[in-house]
């Protein structure tokens, strides 16, 4: 049986996205060559709030909702009815299916909170999880945390797009041998790879067919650039009995300081969830679900405009790092990019650690997204344009001054 | 080993407080004895934020955190260093020993979140629990989760104050027999009893004798009445290892829209509630951090006064239930009355849904407090003072009318 110790072992979170400010520089000025560089600090490990603000409106809703008094304090466990109602209508639009307010909808604390509790509600000692690799990071915590075996799926996310994405001859031989939940991100976290029509329809044909629990973390699939589709697994014919989706308005809309996520799908999940939650953290903060008010109506242009200032940084930062030869998928949807390291004479783990003591450029170690992923990193390009630009270019110069 | 099933079943939810309205009506019509009160209705389930409004601040405190902007969106998942800083040094003088802002504070979603973090950082497969009975519902819940075996320490809470208490006998017997950690609030909810100096004192130093790891959640200790005395275990001199205290500004300062809570103690259960908190939730809401600056800190006057409020409600429902028979113990702190009802002819859950249905009052079955307590009621009197009255009658009236 797994003890305390090594549970909490594995949850160890020190390079976590935003976690970085705790580390001890220790010995960095000992192995560092040469100058600190100059340069404006950019944080790649999430998104800068400043340089994409919240939805406008998104503070006097969070108002309104103060205004309204206890009844928005102390809302039911998966959240006010009269918001769910409304966003249950948008969120079964923009999905392709619609969703019932009453029991097919959770307000939950942030998507890490809906994914926390999906998890909980199909995941115990023993159970196997299907988890992609590379995918975000708590994924496969959590797996462990409750107890489960992870099955990892292999994803293939070269530059080439006619070769990439998730093995289905994987998935289906996993689901063959006892898996009985998958979970996975799509758009992927951290390549940004959308998963194709056929993809997801072979999915969830799979999972109908092997009795397979699915949850599916669609939390950039409003980020979709130019040219590219997205299929939502929940508007499929075919579907697995059991099939949550996690959004929630915390990235592109830049929400994150609220804290508010949704999951949707089968009711006895959504049941679970709710159970769980109820002992996890009660709710979503009362008052803030009032923001929710703002999701799926933004100003008219604003959300075009967003996607396009986005996908203006990513069309400039890709060739930085393909130039300099670090092999780098293209994101069809959200703001992270995964180059690839060239082999450096440090261990990665110390040459991120560099890159920010050095160049003042935080990113976050492929380690935390697949085991075997230690010669990437993860950038959320969700920027000040011209700083992530600068700052991608001292992590060009800094992996020339380590290059083996 | 536990399904997901029994799992889920332990954790049922329709009798929580907040959750009734998710209830059927069913068939209390065909029970319902005479005709529906008139009245205002209420819901004692929870405090009244509207009888007790928030903090006077509170709302521009939030302002200002979402002005901050992205510092204050994405905090250490312990919350922000600056508010720790502040915040640790209050709650220091409050309990009686420095707190370091670094080491040993978590800040929560809500006080909920405190006390999930904290057993999970404690308690896994097998690990024995000593928990109070009656006690906060989601105690026993959370062990059973995280597969915990509880064991029950029974609360004498009759009307004397001289015989109630927690039996020390059977804390000692429960620690000597493997218990590994004990989990309890003082003020204790449901019944309102306050921990005396000795019983605290004894308890700590049990637990530092048998390394048993203490968890107490003191959520309502600074609203104390006129005479009585409240005992800090983290001031105690003899201390165990292991020692967490729980405590947030939801109630008394009626911010619980807000989802706030904090938990401060022994470096190494903190840092475990980190590394949960990380794939729980990821952090308490950012902007709703900001408005800790508010808590131990409120208008000279303010809360002196808010606790003369509740005294006096007190004061007024207690004869009520007294006079017509019922036992009930005497709060020394916080907002809660715990009633014991005389026979009835009808189960008590039905005469609880009755209660709401037929007489407009809402309140919390006494199973949800221990399983042996299906003749209790747990009564939130944070509410309008003369609603609150009027409600009390109606129970009064209501156990008549359903007597056997």
């Amino acid at each position: 049986m797994t003890t305390l110790d090594e549970k909490f072992r594995a949850l160890e979170a020190d390079n976590a996205p935003g976690q970085e400010v705790r580390q001890e520089i220790g010995d960095l000025d000992a192995i560092m060559r040469g100058n600190k560089f100059d340069g404006i600090p950019v944080d790649f490990s999430h998104g800068d709030v400043d340089a994409f603000p919240p939805t406008p409106g998104s503070s006097s809703a969070f108002e309104s909702g103060f205004e309204i008094g206890g009844r928005q304090a102390y809302t039911e466990y998966r959240g006010a009815a009269r918001i769910r109602e409304d966003l249950a209508e948008r969120l079964g639009t923009f999905t392709g299916r619609p969703v019932s307010a009453e029991n097919e909808l959770i307000i939950t604390p942030g998507t890490q909170g809906a994914l926390f509790l999906a998890l909980g509600a199909t995941v115990t000692n023993g159970t196997r999880v299907a988890v992609v690799e590379p995918d975000y990071f708590a994924n496969r915590r959590l797996v462990s945390f409750f107890g489960g075996e992870i099955v990892p799926i292999p994803l293939d996310y070269g530059e080439s797009k006619t070769v990439h994405g998730l093995d289905l001859n994987r998935i289906e031989n996993a689901f063959n041998n006892d898996t009985r939940v998958f979970v996975f991100s799509t758009p992927n976290n951290p390549t940004g790879l959308v998963a194709s029509t056929d993809t997801i329809t072979e999915i969830s044909r799979l999972a109908a067919s092997y009795d397979v629990a699915v949850i599916v973390d669609q939390l950039y699939s409003r980020m979709l650039y130019r040219g590219e589709t997205f299929t939502h697994l929940r508007s499929c014919d075919n579907q697995p009995e059991n099939l949550i989706t996690i959004m929630g308005p915390s990235k592109t809309e830049s929400l994150s300081g609220f804290r508010l996520g949704t999951a949707f799908g089968t009711p006895g999940i959504i049941d679970r969830m709710e159970r769980l939650q109820a002992i996890v953290s009660l709710r979503a903060a009362g008052y803030n679900q009032a923001v929710l008010d703002t999701w799926f109506r933004e100003p008219e242009g604003w959300m075009e405009n967003r996607i396009r200032e986005h996908e203006a940084i990513r069309d400039e930062l890709l060739p930085i790092f393909r130039d300099a030869g670090f092999p780098t998928a293209t994101p069809q949807a959200g703001s992270y990019l995964f180059p690839q390291l060239p082999r450096l004479d440090i261990d990665p783990a110390a040459f991120v650690r560099l890159l920010r003591h050095q160049a003042g450029v935080t990113v976050t170690p492929g380690t935390e997204f697949a085991p075997g992923s230690n010669d990437s990193i993860r950038l959320n390009f969700s920027q000040d344009h011209a700083a992530a630009v600068a700052a991608a270019k001292r992590i060009v110069e800094m992996v020339e001054i380590y290059q083996k």
